[in-house]
Order: structure tokens, then sequence, then C-alpha cells
């Protein structure tokens, strides 16, 4: 997609930060010229950021419990968290819930997810200068490190199934926040979400209640891990892409 | 993609209201489960919700400059439209800009209307049970008339170069606004593009300023063409897509 005159413009000078809505549209975007911020709110980058903090040694995401299961076949030491319907598969350690990522249960550990919309995410971001993992978690201390690296950020949302999702948008809404005062050039996306955000941000929670999503996840029965995955900067740790493995960046 | 358990989900019972918020996105939608309405609002289908309302018989969007130059060679009696970076292609009777679009100039004419995000969700959106055009131009007769037809409803933003604007979603948005006190089952797009639409209502072209798309149509000198563009409920007429053809529904 390199140099591509269709896609996404950049600024020819300053730094952009733009918010690709979906999987489904990072085709649109020279993801070389980015440093990427996957985001998958509800729950695989929530876990992730809190199992990298409580002392992960890496997290490693799969799209399918079947390559998850593969993990163990290996004969290696692998901690295997897979969910299907909510509901942690048999024969897996534990699933996408953050409270399966404690210190007790994750620390030196290496952790193999099974994470559909944010393996995709990851997986067609592949190109970007860098990758890392963005969640309510870990706003302020991501937030903080995007300003000082002198690079175009993007944003991008896991969505669900390749659809946009509020929860998602929201987030990158509240990244934006941090960083529109420094000067970055916006698209429209990213004005979108940061106007979402602050409808939102008063009550996130609140706020999500009325998407179908929210309906969904209630469903299953998660509300706890919900407002668990809503709190704002409970984690410093920003996890960055290296090979397969997400470990914490240095 | 029918039958596509992946796509987007209808409601067992009662109507869905989603909005596509890209036309990159519409293969997530089983498209045949739904009336569309096409939406490109700078400025493709406000001149068209424009022309067909001051009589045009038929408006045919086609691509590329080169097929609505084929119209001419067909030797039959089109007006011809066609803009490259806002300037009327030489040759051309006129372009994309609604002041075109009068009684004087286009009643009972047909028109071949150049517009590549509009044709491109116009083709993508073919399988759907009807096609219709939005615009704010007809926003309230669109939208009354959407209500009374007991069908799913998807808005399908034509966007900018296949990816996300401002101005397409707020205008879903808008119609949200008319559709969701009438029981329809909304997406998190739709209810995104409606709170958008709560932030924009008390002064659209004053939200759109701050939009990277508004910045670019202001240095291509059609301001009057935006503004002209956001005045809401001019016209009534509801342009429908009979095979090639845009024409007035009946």
């Amino acid at each position: 997609m390199s140099n591509n005159t269709d896609n996404q413009t950049l600024p020819s000078g300053g730094r952009a930060a733009h918010v690709c809505l979906t999987p489904a549209l990072i085709p649109l975007y020279n993801v070389e010229d980015y440093i990427v911020v996957v985001i998958d709110i509800f729950r695989a980058t929530s876990s992730i950021c809190y199992g990298i903090e409580n002392g992960a040694e890496a997290i490693i995401p799969v799209s399918q419990v079947e390559e998850c299961s593969a993990y163990r076949e290996k004969g290696l030491d692998y901690l295997l968290a897979a969910e299907r319907d909510g509901k942690v598969v048999d024969g897996f350690d534990f699933g996408n819930s953050p409270f399966s990522y404690t210190v007790e249960k994750v620390a030196a550990k290496t952790i193999v997810l099974t994470t559909t919309n944010g393996t995709h995410a990851l997986h067609l971001s592949r190109a970007a200068k860098k990758i890392v993992i963005g969640s309510f978690l870990n706003l302020t201390a991501l937030s903080t490190w995007l300003k000082n690296q002198d690079e175009n950020i993007l944003l991008v949302c896991a969505g669900w199934k390749n659809n946009f999702n509020l929860e998602d948008t929201l987030f990158a809404g509240a990244v934006i926040e941090q960083l529109k005062t420094d000067g970055f050039e916006l698209d429209d996306a990213a004005i979108a979400a940061n106007d979402l955000y602050q409808l939102g941000k008063h009550d996130i929670n609140d706020y999500l209640k009325k998407t179908s999503h929210g309906e969904r996840l209630k469903k299953l029965g998660i509300q706890k891990d919900i407002e668990f995955c809503l709190q704002i900067d409970i984690t410093t740790a920003i996890p960055v892409l290296e090979g397969e493995r997400l470990v914490k960046l240095s």
C-alpha cells in the first residue's frame, strides 16, 4: 500500500494523529508511516495491559482456539487463554477476563491469548513502525509516550467483526484528547472519536450501556469485566509487539 | 455475502436502522435485507436531489470522466457533468455544483453525473431491496418515507476515498434522529452518527469547518456550494435507482 496516493494523506510538516475506525479500513492507511496503537477495550487489550503490568513475560495473541492449543502441543510452559461465548474453553487455563491477569497468575509467565478482533487488527498493522497496545488502564502513560515519539500515530480500533464499535472509538477519542493540544493534524475520524469522547467521558460505562455490543456483553455476564476495563490509569506499562510476542516497552 | 453469519445481525422482530460509515464496510451487511440510502453530501447526492426536484427526467451516476464522455459518443441528448479538482472538465456541460441543477438547466433532461465516491457506494449496494438518495435538502421527506416502508434501513455514507467523513455521517445521524422514535433497532454506528448530529445540528456548517475535508473543499472555492448543500428540507423529491438511472420516486 506504500505510496498509494489514494490513501490517507499525511501532513507535509508536523505529525498526524489518525483514527482507523475498524480493521477493514487499515488498507486505506500506509501503516509503515505510523506508530500503530491497537485498541480492543472489551476485553483483549485491557487484559493485555493488565497482564504486562503484572509481570507477564510476554503475551502472544492468536486468532483461533486451535492455534492456542497448538502451543500446548509444543510442550512448552505457556498459560493458555481461550473463550467461546464468554466461557473458558475446556482444557484451557483461563479466558479473556482481566481478573485472570493478576500478579499471582501471570508473573514471569508467557500467555497465549485467543482474540479474534485484536489479532486481526495486529496482523493487518504489522508493517507499522511500531505496534503498541492501548486501553483505558494505561491511557495517560500511553498518550504521554506517544507525544514524545515524533512520529505519526494511527489508533486502530479492533471493532466487532470488522465493523465499528463505540467503546474502541471512545478510547481513541480519549487518546486524541491528550494529543490534540500538541499540534497533531487530526483526520475526520479522530475529530469524531474525540467528540464522542466528550459526550461519554463523564460516565463512560453509562454512555456505553446504550450500545448493541454492551447489551451483548451484559448477556454474557461480564459486567464486572466491563467496569474493570473502563478504569482509567491504573497501569503504566505499555505492551509493544516484538515478533509475535507482546512484551513490556522498556 | 448473503447468509454470512459474521455480518451485521438484524433484529428478529421489528426493524433496524443501521449506518454503514464507508463503502469499504458495505460487505459487512447483507444489503439485500435493506432499503439503502446513499449519502454523499458534498456534493453528489445534494445535486441529485436538487436536480430530480427540478424536473430532471433521470440522472445517471458514473465513476469516471471517460464513462461520462462515452454517453456523448452514443449520440444521445444527454447533459454531461464532470469535474476534476473542482473545475468543470473542458467539453462538459457542467460540474457537480448544485447551482447547475436548476429548473432552467435540467427540466426534462437526462444528466450523466461523474461522482467517484457516490457511484462506488451505489455499485456496492446494488443488491438492496431499493436504493434511494439522501441529502439535507430532502431530509424530512426521505425520513418520513423510510418510516412508512416496514423495511430495515441501511444508511450508506459514501465517505471520502472509501474512508470516513463527518458530513455524510452527520446527515445519517439526522435521519436517525427522525427514525429513532419509531422503534428502529440501532447499531453502534447509528448511535454514534446520531450523537455527532446532536453536537453539530445547531450550526452544521460551523461544526464541519474543523474537518479536513471542509478545509479541502474551501480551497476548491466551493463554500457557496457547501452552504447550499446544508440547507434542510428545501426539496421533497426522493431519487430512486431504476437500473442505472436515478429517477423520481412516484
